[in-house]
């Protein structure tokens, strides 16, 4: 008998079919005899629906007011895959963030969890009912409402499974795992039988959409082995967990990220010092800077080149305009054409030819590089987005030729 | 400078206009120096909306989870009013059931409140925040989300502003107040300025759907001040206090209730305790019984007929049958295409004439009187039902042709 955390997105619970669907699933690992704890997001376009309706009234509404508005969408999710439980015969209670004891940071709309207070949950398994939880919400110190950020269902999930204890903790989603490179676009792309935490989270933060990167961050901290796999197919996922020597692979993935933009500085005086204040300059308006470039100095001046995420192009440039004539640079251009492709794998700290195979993937293939950015176990290039797909394909098939013949 | 409790139906907000309508009056209401408890309803059909998917999953969900879903129905509309109120430019907070305080009894799906807590209101209130309160719903001693029945966001107002000692309880609705009949079917019929806490239950009883009765209770035994009144018209509406002796008026209103039947037992042996046995098993199964007639006896048997609400007949018939028989009776009959018409007035207590001007009135427009009941403030008959609205306009006519010609 184990204690089982399962996690199902918005996708797997978007109308009655789907919601039975999951309650199959549920109802099937307790029926072995498992405790069940079942984190659930908000119905298919739910939560859209709602930010929707909220920009029609007030497209600058508080987000505490937000929160509370988007928070009803987990609440009807739950419930209703309660009751699809119960029509299975199965005993069954649904549990709000706060009634399942998160209790998270006051920051509305990107709330972090502080802790889970699992009491409820723990009474509820004494008296064998299938836990249904409302996922990325909580409850902060005010006792408002807040929820996590897109993605916070999976860290709700890890969350409880960390506090818990649970001997396993499966995310369900859309895809059937984690892919060498996206299935959908690369021919040949593979899944993944296990994927190191690290490994996964470069990914995760190099734009592949399958776990929020918080919740692998948790994950690894708690050592809680993660499983990520589809709801409709029915078949073994890509686990997640602690790499080990053996199972160390040169390279575990190819991931494109399309909501990039490059912003170049032009003809900064060289003077010490200039560079640290722009980015302290971005950093405290929450504009994350990504691959840096700085050209050599000439005549007196040097470029300072950047990729920021497309959401924070406005901001950053309002800012750097004004702010970079002040430091007596000629112009700030930016160009929003442009995607970045890595290569991720906890093998290539140990195999230096790895970056030169890259870039002659891209050589091959025609395609010019822009930027480049390195890791202990990743490679990233800056190249132009019509490229993307293309550079994505050549990379994977130079890396992955041997398993794709497999 | 005084505290207004504000109630709005889901009609009152049933879109973002509306809502907007809704904030306008709020605000107009808070630039005066007034503070503002504002208690909101679901937004237009997204009750039914909520139950039609409840339904689809599981037509035998649990109340518990019916109610876990259904709260969130306020939830939406009271963070989107919020966001209105914050457009227009007021500082403003949205509360949940249990945020504001409202502990209920545990019956899922028909709570009762049994306290109000209201330290989060006040402190809202002491930062001069216009507070937004979810009508219809609170916590149970297990922590759990419940209802309060339709209509239930009355309650909730008057409870708020009982507990709070408002100077003031305005409840929004979509006509304009009270009226001496249904002001959609008769013509002539006018708007009270004023009617009694008695007259106003009686009327609600006897199926004028303008205020829910348990708040018309709650306001009799705290002494509220309500005030009836339409969001969309902006003119004054009914006020619903204690009776005083100058405005006792001999006829407030007329009602009529068409979801009633009619049952009669035939041929009960004429011994003592069998109605009351009948009546008790009736009311163990929750079934109201209304208007009571009992023939007299003949040959040693007599017939008891008595009206019960639509939706309870099937319950009442597969009930009485079998048990009917048990006691010797020789058979139940039933008719549903029967209608129940009502007068109302405190001044009737002193006026012994009122019955006989009521079947007047019915006689003169040829109707025929199947059962009559009355109290110190009510008549009601109850007749053929498409004879319902003649007997309405009759009745009117009858009472309130002096008022039509003002």
């Amino acid at each position: 008998m184990s204690l089982i955390v399962q996690k199902f997105g918005g996708s797997s619970v978007a109308n009655a079919e789907r919601v039975f669907n999951v309650a199959d699933i549920v109802t099937s690992k307790y029926k072995e005899g498992n405790d069940l704890i079942v984190v659930v997001s908000a119905q298919g376009d739910t939560t859209d629906d709602l930010i929707a309706k909220a920009k029609e009234i007030n497209p600058d509404a508080s987000k505490r007011e937000m929160d509370m508005l988007l928070t009803a969408g987990e609440q009807m999710s739950a419930s209703l895959l309660a009751m699809a439980i119960e029509k299975l015969g199965f005993p069954v209670v649904s549990l709000l963030g706060w009634q399942a004891g998160f209790v998270t940071s006051s920051a509305y709309g990107n709330a972090r969890i502080k802790r889970v207070v699992p009491d409820r949950i723990r009474k509820e398994l004494d008296k064998k009912n299938i836990v249904v939880v409302t996922g990325f919400q909580g409850l902060n110190r005010y006792d408002d409402m807040t929820t996590l950020g897109r993605g916070g269902s999976d860290t709700s999930a890890v969350a409880i499974a960390a506090v818990m204890h649970a001997d396993l903790c499966q995310i369900y989603t859309d895809v059937e795992g984690v892919f060498t490179a996206d299935p959908r676009k690369v021919p040949g792309a593979k899944k993944l039988s296990t994927i190191s935490y690290d490994e996964m989270l470069e990914l995760a933060t190099l734009g592949a959409q399958v776990l929020n990167n918080r919740s692998v961050e948790m994950a690894k901290k708690y050592n809680i082995e993660l499983e990520v796999l589809s709801s409709l197919s029915r078949v073994p996922g890509t686990i997640v967990k602690e790499e080990t020597k053996v199972e160390k692979m040169l390279i575990s993935g190819v991931a494109k990220d399309e909501n990039i933009a490059r912003i170049s500085i032009i003809g900064v005086p060289d003077k010490p010092g200039l560079a640290f204040k722009i980015f302290s300059k971005l950093s405290a308006k929450n504009i994350n800077v990504d691959i840096i470039l700085q050209s050599v100095g000439r005549n007196g001046t040097k470029d300072i080149s950047f990729t920021v995420g497309q959401d924070n192009l406005k901001a950053a440039i309002e800012m750097l305009n004004p702010y970079a004539e002040s430091l007596g640079a000629s112009s700030v251009v930016y160009d929003e054409n442009v995607a970045k492709v890595s290569i991720v794998g906890a093998g290539m700290e140990s195999h230096p030819g790895v970056a030169a195979e890259m870039f002659e993937a891209m050589f091959e293939a025609n395609i010019n590089i822009q930027m480049i950015s390195t890791s202990e176990i990743k490679i990233s290039v800056l190249i132009a987005a019509e490229d993307a797909d293309k550079a994505v394909t050549a990379v994977h098939n130079k890396f992955f030729a041997e398993a794709m013949k497999a």
